[in-house]
């Protein structure tokens, strides 16, 4: 294993997260906070620039391979949550009046760091309101960070050759495919952010336009783009009495649930493509469907249509996107609606977008392999090819989505088992393991949208904070951390 | 499609059926209920044996395939089911009192006979000790039925060609890989229920030694060797004061939830390749460290060490080979120790013997799979190869593990999203939908082990009649009796 080039580009990295902290300074500093900015982000900027030098002098061998990808993709996402939660606990416990009595501990600052990095928006707090700006929006820009991903993002600002740059990408971006968009990697890089950053600034200017104050219509734009769901109000989108707000934050939720490639298809004219993409297609069906499920099953009288329609709408985006807004406490639901959330969660959004889950596209692989188990099995001697628009898929990939199936259903249960050392009830544990897994954030039951993970014991959300990591970086990063395989000196 | 002989063998298989009765029928007579043995069997055996004139004549052209093959299992199971409730419906209706009240709608009926033939266990009776023996025999002995399976039997005394029992046995038989003991299937199929009629009769006398009537012993032991878990009495298990017969039946659920072939090998002087099994080894080591860990979890200063080393071992025994026989309300256990028993319900136990679930060779070849994907990510030129007992597995098999267990996950998620229009709590939903897809019987919390099934709507109880079907043959012939895809002619 090539070590120095590890510690090259996480060093890298880490002074990366330092730059990643200046505008939450600058808008400490903008709403007079500066010395709560300058004491809660300063010195964690310090420490992060110093570790940084480690990666002034470009070691000699830059040769590294899929092992050391892996490796560094995971160590990067576990670094950057480790430091990104000291501005929090500083905050906690520098200044506690201004945290309102939380963040005291530093496993809620961790939990609550990587749950927004990784676009989860699981929150450790009971109320968000008292929070000084800067803080709040180190939170809320966490998510937007995390919703690309920050080596794509690195990707895009450091030369580096095709191979390197690839076994990073691989590791990080979500999906079964990773799918180049123009020859070079980093322009591929530079076209995904360009999109992002588009979107979310469209975003900012329609919630404005809706009469939310800019500060809030900035950090739930993060919120939305990054799939993530922290909100800067304590009763979160609910607080918004606004039909507007709540279509317009629905359909942008679905939109950076896309297959971002889509949107380049778009923009170089060749929209049609785009649009005959069949995750699309299944994305936009299972969208429809469940909205009106949702519908007729919540429909009361004591409702008018137009509303439930509305928050069926807005539950179904935030859910399939993995985001975790919510307009309506729907752990009170009927039984058969929480199961369709519980089925979204599990789904998640379509690969190369900023969602989580299992993904649509490996839904669509894992439903038409099993139908081609069943016509194998029916007619032994027939030779059957399993086809996503028209192509056929080779059997690396379907035996890759299967396995990464598996891996999934292992994680949810190992963590539910964990979580089942302490208190909680089975609901309450299987929801926020699931939610964490996929990075959604709230679940059911004491999780619940109205609820919070503040009552869990310090182990638990350390073990949750490694599910979402998990989640985020696609289980394999994670695994191959703790995993001997990944040490052990290969024999011949 | 050969229609002719699918009539063929599913006419044989209901006079076969009426057959079965007959046990059930002279135990009325035995115990003195001759009006309700005659009155509650006779019409049923009259008409199978009626519909078993269709089988006189053998069809021209009795050649099938694996599309045959897999109707012919799955419609036998239906329809077995379907006639096999006739007793139970007729004593609810014309003999309510001895009936208790019970029995009085058909799809209670159909719900109890199809949990006894699948070996689930389930009940919707409240209580059972006032029902007559034949009608209790009949409900035991459906257990030892299913359990080995009825087309094996058929086999055994059917003569037909290799390849047609082939494709009814792979269809029946549980696990990945139906393999022959000796050259000839209908020999095979002999040394089955030979082994299988052995250790039942062991069973049957070591509870009488026990104290145990005989009739109360016959019944649980029918119960223990189909792993299904009916019993004669209200308290079940519980009802024997007696750590002799809780560690009797403790044991020989386990001796029933090994693959038979290993009793085979053991009988034909080959214990050492038998005691060689991985997959006997692993499901010795599953159940081991779940017996420490439940009993580490359970412990208390108001009971005995002793006890609750023999209630663990009693449940983790009953769970695993999906028997569902109760000496303690684990309902009531810790959570660690309910969610280790939710993982015991998925896993099952060995492929060929007589439980349910996934089997723990599936286990294995995931598991290994999943390790050989995470080799290849690591080191992607490398070449791996899967190997059970150092023998390579063929990518045929692992493909067809993993799409059953997709296909097993998705059963259970359709099941619970169906089961939630109705008002029970999720947690009922899904253990009640895991509890009949692996042919356990009692779940958590409403169905947990000392509740029952009764309060289901009819349309519940067909759904998770259905589930338990589907579970003992396997998912594929239960999908395919539905799927379009069966009855379409194929194309070239």
């Amino acid at each position: 294993m090539n070590r120095r080039m590890v510690v090259f580009l996480l060093s890298r990295i880490m002074a990366f997260e330092a730059i990643l902290m200046l505008p939450s300074f600058i808008v400490g500093l903008i709403y007079g906070e500066a010395a709560i900015a300058a004491l809660c982000f300063l010195p964690v900027m310090g420490v992060l620039l110093l570790l940084g030098l480690f990666g002034l002098k470009k070691p000699k061998n830059m040769t590294i391979y899929a092992r050391e990808g892996f490796l560094t993709v995971a160590a990067a996402w576990v670094l950057m949550s480790v430091f990104g939660a000291v501005p929090f606990f500083l905050l906690g416990n520098v200044f506690p009046t201004a945290a309102g009595g939380e963040f005291v501990s530093y496993w809620d600052c961790l939990f609550e760091i990587a749950s927004g990095l990784t676009t989860t928006g699981a929150s450790i707090l009971e109320t968000v309101e008292q929070l000084p700006h800067c803080i709040l929006f180190w939170r809320s820009f966490s998510h937007w960070i995390g919703g690309m991903g920050v080596l794509v993002f690195v990707l895009a600002v450091m030369p580096m050759s095709e191979e390197r740059s690839m076994h990073l990408m691989r590791a990080e971006v979500p999906g079964p495919v990773v799918g180049k968009l123009v020859p070079r990697m980093r322009d591929t890089a530079k076209i995904l952010y360009a999109v992002y950053s588009a979107l979310t600034v469209i975003l900012i200017i329609l919630l404005c336009a809706g009469g939310m104050p800019l500060f809030e219509s900035v950090c739930h734009a993060f919120g939305a783009a990054g799939t993530g769901g922290f909100s800067v109000r304590d009763a979160g989108i609910k607080a918004y009495d606004s039909t507007y707000i709540h279509v317009v934050l629905s359909t942008f939720m679905l939109l950076f649930g896309v297959n971002f490639s889509l949107y380049h298809l778009i923009l170089i004219g060749k929209w049609k493509n785009a649009v005959r993409s069949e995750e699309l297609r299944v994305y936009g069906g299972i969208v429809t469907a469940a909205v009106v499920l949702i519908t007729i099953n919540t429909a009361s009288a004591a409702t008018r249509f137009g509303i439930t329609l509305r928050d069926a709408y807005f539950q179904v985006s935030s859910i399939i996107t993995t985001t975790g807004y919510a307009t309506v406490n729907f752990d009170a639901w009927p039984g058969f609606s929480k199961m369709i959330l519980l089925l979204l969660m599990v789904m998640g959004a379509c690969a190369g977008s900023t969602g989580g889950g299992l993904k649509i596209s490996r839904i669509v692989i894992l439903f038409k392999t099993v139908r081609q188990e069943v016509r194998k099995l029916l007619h032994p001697r027939a030779v059957t090819v399993v086809r996503i628009e028209g192509k056929p898929i080779h059997t690396d990939l379907i035996r890759a989505t299967m396995v990464f199936f598996v891996l999934y259903m292992t994680c949810l249960a190992a963590g539910v088992l964990l979580l089942s050392l302490g208190e909680q009830d089975f609901l309450t544990n299987f929801t926020a393991t699931l939610a964490c897994l996929s990075n959604i954030g709230p679940g059911l039951a004491l999780v619940g949208p109205t609820e919070n993970y503040g009552f869990y014991s310090s182990a638990s959300k350390v073990l949750l904070s490694f599910e979402m990591l998990a989640g985020r970086l696609e289980l394999f990063p994670i695994i191959m951390l703790f995993s001997p395989l990944t040490y052990r000196h290969r024999s011949k």
